[in-house]
């Protein structure tokens, strides 16, 4: 199985030629789309979404990430071997995030050439002459190691977290992600509740700390545990980066 | 087989944690989006999406619905075995367009938390933990009986449609939903056409009723026969939504 | 293999529909996406993403089309037989672009009505009644020659494309496609960039031609060879649509 994640957008038949590209390889493989939606050449995102995703797949899976603002520079494009699944895309930080939370087993940079879709990738999408070929191969069972040139795993670039920090106000971190749905996730970890009663304080404003959204009346803000593990900021039956105006990068505050 | 429908759009990747759910327990199915674009919470468009699609499928298709405005609350989530398929979803209306149209067979409410993705299901994101997995252990053959506690067919909740009504203009129906293309689906089946000429009404506007958008000229507008086979209203080579002002909810008549 | 291609968007089932249809005739067969955000009814779009994907999927794929402004008129339903492929769709020039890079085979109008949905098509959504179920069948193994009367190749219809012409100012092409990036696509293929600088001149502008969009400041215009092999113009790190107000149908010289 791979999955596809990339900033390519719908319009366009870029991510169909990756498919094709995989297709004529690996017949036999599954492709799950993840998200093409990614804002263009936004690292942070498709760490985010990755993360997100990755602890739900099979072990064998090949997670292939084209949001490579990078491409025709220097930087290296990679594959790499984790616990719970493979990654290959640009080595640019997207897949940092997993890397927080699995152990990885071997990297390599691609530079075997016999593995690529021709001699002579393009400047501009290695999506198609590097990536998906490099993906369809290890779904076919071809090793990691014969992809390229082993590199120390503690070589894969990493984006800059803010670390999570005690202050008089309480603890805290910031918004590292906006949904579909308007709601905040910050990268304050729900182990760091304790029991009792916590609000969220970002601004001016102190949200109430609830189980669902339905604890608070429609419209208004609140704070709970998200899906993904994090401490979130929604509004019920509403669009909370709308209507309070969140950023990403916004400090908050977890009091209790 | 399964399909999923949903209003999480593209941007994020909580489709793609369901596909990772589903093909961890069921590796060998095939999964099909319908949509993920349903306006946010709109249980009207998901109701209707679900009603057009559901026919053309092969009958051990398992439907995925996940628009969930009442997450976290009491709302049921419930499975339900059709003539023509499977649904797995909220207990909240999104499956009564169908049930309009195709007998129950059987219907439980999806309390076996062994057949959940853990005990503690999110009270945010369902569609993961309880009813990706429900979708995959029916794909798997796990019988409907065996993922909870049987409801009686005729207590799972419909939404309201309004009757169809004679009147002195004509046949009253109404708008129920806009498509991606501007035209307007009316609730008024082709069934109710006799032989001979006739025309749709609305507001000031009638509209005559024709075989093909071609069949007047680009830009004018147009009753006929949807695919869906109900009386809807077009603009040849246009958007009638946009040009004419129409929204959902609109009486109309049918003049024959 | 089956890959779709339309101006459904993702909004509306129309595209679930078409895949019921398939996989209630051809259950094994694998459905890529290719783009349903064709922008409504543009034929031009279609033809360049259709041709952009065309040589990267296995031969034996069928290409399913529908982009259809003429649909309920008299223009012919196809079903075409390529060196690298198959197609299925209106004849109405969406594939033309591929019938300048891949000599043609066989061509059928999709006449037979044991092969469609039902014996009478819609006159709105031919995709549902005669275009998915042809390609399921094709899939399926189905010979063309099955699915209608042959017609003459060069009887299908094509857009016409300006010529490159040789003029004072340089080879004269025009734009030709403007992808979600923002970048623009010319008529121009690499094939004419001689050995030495270069560069595109488009109104009043010069844009260098480059290898990389690293290779100018951010923000800033460039020519290079896209990676579908047209010369192509970009912005780094930027979106040269917006920032330059480039339109598709622009005349575009190369200078070297």
């Amino acid at each position: 199985m791979i999955t596809l994640l990339t900033d390519f957008g719908h319009q366009d038949a870029y991510v169909g030629v990756m498919k094709g590209i995989i297709a004529s390889r690996c017949p036999t493989t599954t492709m799950v789309d993840l998200t093409h939606d990614i804002p263009p050449q936004d690292l942070w995102a498709a760490r985010f979404q990755l993360m997100s995703v990755f602890p739900y797949f099979p072990s064998h899976t090949v997670h292939l990430v084209v949001v490579d603002p990078g491409v025709g520079t220097n930087r290296r494009a990679v594959a790499v071997r984790l616990v719970g699944g493979y990654f290959v895309g640009p080595d640019n930080g997207v897949i940092s995030g997993v890397l927080d939370q699995t152990p990885v087993l071997e990297a390599v940079e691609l530079t075997n050439m016999a593995y690529w879709y021709g001699p002579n990738p393009s400047a501009t999408f290695q999506g198609r002459d590097v990536f998906a070929p490099a993906a369809a191969h290890l779904a076919n069972g071809v090793p990691l190691s014969s992809l390229g040139t082993p590199i120390p795993p503690d070589s894969l670039v990493r984006l800059p977290v803010l670390p999570l920090t005690d202050t008089n106000q309480g603890l805290m971190g910031s918004l590292q992600y906006i949904d579909h749905f308007g709601n905040a996730v910050t990268t304050i970890p729900e182990d760091y509740l304790a029991a009792g009663p916590w609000c969220m304080e970002w601004k001016d404003l102190s949200l109430p700390g609830v189980l669902t959204y339905n604890d608070v009346a429609p419209g208004q803000p609140l704070a709970l545990v998200g899906s993904h593990g994090f401490l979130e900021i929604a509004v019920n039956q509403g669009n909370a980066h709308r209507q309070l105006g969140l950023t990403t990068g916004d400090a908050v505050y977890l009091v209790q």
